[in-house]
């Protein structure tokens, strides 16, 4: 009978019971709507901790007056209140209801507006809880998961549809490529590209984040794509390179690199298994082919509600991998000047093999 | 000889003379561009406020080793250090300084962010000077103009394109509708959108922030449309409302109604004026027909590199309009379960008759 947003409020509820708080503030956007389903741009929730039927009664939503239709429609099972200053209000009707100790987002609220609400509190105590509602959206439910996958194949049979077509000819600009990829997106079911998509030719396909522009795709480049769709807030990611024309025995060479060292990064993601030796099991891949200092990035990152979210997978990491965390892994190797690879998967974690959500192969297109 | 960047670097150095710093963290990516033309995703830049020849060598731009290239190209007047932690690098090389007192950005600066500086600050003094930089925002120079015009233009044309081809009839959905105008826009020059494109057909048009659905444009319905462009960081804002086929007596009513709202405005938007007499202009004529509380929001806000920037133009809004603001006029009526209307441009504040960026006619378009 619970919503996935009840039962998420309900995890959340015994966080805080371990962190002794009766209750907490929640006013980041993306963690107010994992936990109550709305999607304006003005809203914060009092979630109250206590394990017990009252807890959702005395939870409240608040928001402005121009959401007071959108959030009755998608927050139908909270008492919503209607101010301007959402957080200001809860933290006031937190302290008139007499609570102890209240958790807050110390990762989130800034300085100023610690000190308004640390007013409003009064003898209310402020409690950091940082990084709570982020450590429960690691472990994807089985309806994020749905729209993972939904906006995973959006942008799979996006770049089918453009390698069916000849859309990656010599000729054709990165701009060009980069807009056809994403308006076939959106025709696809997405609501936006998840993020400024990469098309990145030639010796452009050496810079991580190149921001596609006029240049023009010529025989024997290689185009590295990085993509990804939004289906209701959630994020896919995937890279795929391709080359123009018959490789050149360098470019087969750091392809077929990448792709051992993705395949090594999948295998490794398993659950138990911590983030550090998911990084290293592809790293060592291309470390030991003399490739080390051109993989520059981490291997990979949590996609859900924000492109980038826990857990980070990079050398520094720390922490264990859980089942049915989503996501990247996506090793490269760039040579400055000449061009480079990188491939990238979203992926489910489970307790053995991964569930693959883009499906687009990962051999060598040679087009 | 000055860039606008170096301009704007030192008009900020008055300002943090005035609060007697030595320095300021700039940690805002937006403000960060605005000071420094870096577009990356983690950045941060230390000011130094002496008004003399050596203020520009003192000050450092600070972002990670992902933008090496982009910031090199972007940034090539400063001294760039390169660390992952840019306002703790910052922080700890002010302290090294010897400063006594640098300011920061206390409405962006977290709790906990501010925790980890305040360690690494050590005896120096972390001086809140929040909104300074977004103060400058405000007043938009020449480079700064000719990129809204360009925005503007592209909303512009994508509009004037779309209705030429009879884009807007019955039978499209909001959808189509909303895709059609921001593939225009990007044909026309723009980036992107500047934010979800607003299709409201029919009785949504009663909604002020509704998200185009596959609901279908039907003869006698009001088709709102906001919409706008990104060029270079630079945001466009305009709505325009339409009516399907011969518009029936309480169309036309509070068509005119807020054409005529929508004139006061501008015509109230001078320079020197306070906000909230310029809200009010616009508002009277809304009260004195009676739809008082068929007007929801406020009347406007500033644009330039974040589509919501300084100022506010609301009833409870203070402070004069500067010179040279870029702001928003769009005064709406709204009549739940029947259609809504809200005419709005992008205007550029001066001593007299705004210039108006958006030049789409206002005239009721019967289509």
């Amino acid at each position: 009978m619970t919503s996935p947003h009840g039962a998420r409020r309900d995890a959340l509820r015994a966080l805080l019971r371990e962190e002794h708080c009766d209750a907490m503030l929640v006013n980041d956007l993306i963690n107010v709507r994992y936990l109550s389903g709305f999607t304006g741009s003005n809203a914060a929730l009092l979630v109250h901790a206590e394990d017990a039927a009252g807890a959702e009664d005395r939870t409240i939503f608040c928001t402005d007056g121009r959401y007071l239709t959108q959030s009755a429609q998608q927050v139908p099972d909270l008492r919503r209140d209607i101010d301007r200053s959402c957080a200001q209000h809860l933290i006031s009707v937190a302290a008139q209801r007499g609570l102890g100790r209240v958790g807050f987002e110390s990762h989130v609220v800034t300085v100023d507006e610690h000190s308004a609400l640390v007013k409003t509190a009064g003898t209310m105590q402020l409690h950091r809880t940082p990084g709570s509602v982020e450590r429960l959206r690691m472990v994807k439910d089985d309806s994020e998961v749905a729209l993972l996958r939904a906006a995973c194949n959006a942008a799979d049979t996006a770049l089918a549809q453009l390698l069916a077509h000849g859309g990656l000819r010599p000729g054709r600009s990165e701009l060009e490529v980069a807009r056809e990829l994403e308006s076939l997106m959106l025709s696809h079911g997405a609501d936006g590209p998840s993020f400024e998509t990469i098309v990145a030719t030639g010796a452009h396909s050496a810079v991580p984040h190149h921001r596609p522009t006029a240049a023009v795709l010529a025989t024997g480049d290689f185009v590295k794509m990085d993509f990804g769709a939004v289906v209701a807030g959630y994020h896919s990611d995937m890279t795929r390179t391709v080359v123009l024309g018959e490789p050149a025995a360098w470019q087969r060479e750091i392809y077929q690199l990448v792709a051992a060292a993705q395949t090594a990064g999948c295998a490794a993601a398993v659950a138990g298994t911590e983030v550090g030796a998911v990084d290293a099991a592809a790293r060592q891949v291309i470390e030991e082919a003399g490739h080390g200092e051109h993989f520059l990035h981490g291997l990979g990152h949590g996609v859900g509600l924000q492109i980038h979210e826990a857990p980070g997978i990079g050398q520094r990491g720390t922490g264990m991998l859980p089942a049915g965390a989503a996501v990247t892994v996506e090793p490269g190797v760039y040579l400055q000047g000449r061009g480079g690879v990188r491939i990238e998967d979203t992926l489910v974690v489970t307790e053995s093999t991964p569930e693959l959500l883009t499906l687009t192969t990962k051999d060598l297109l040679v087009l």
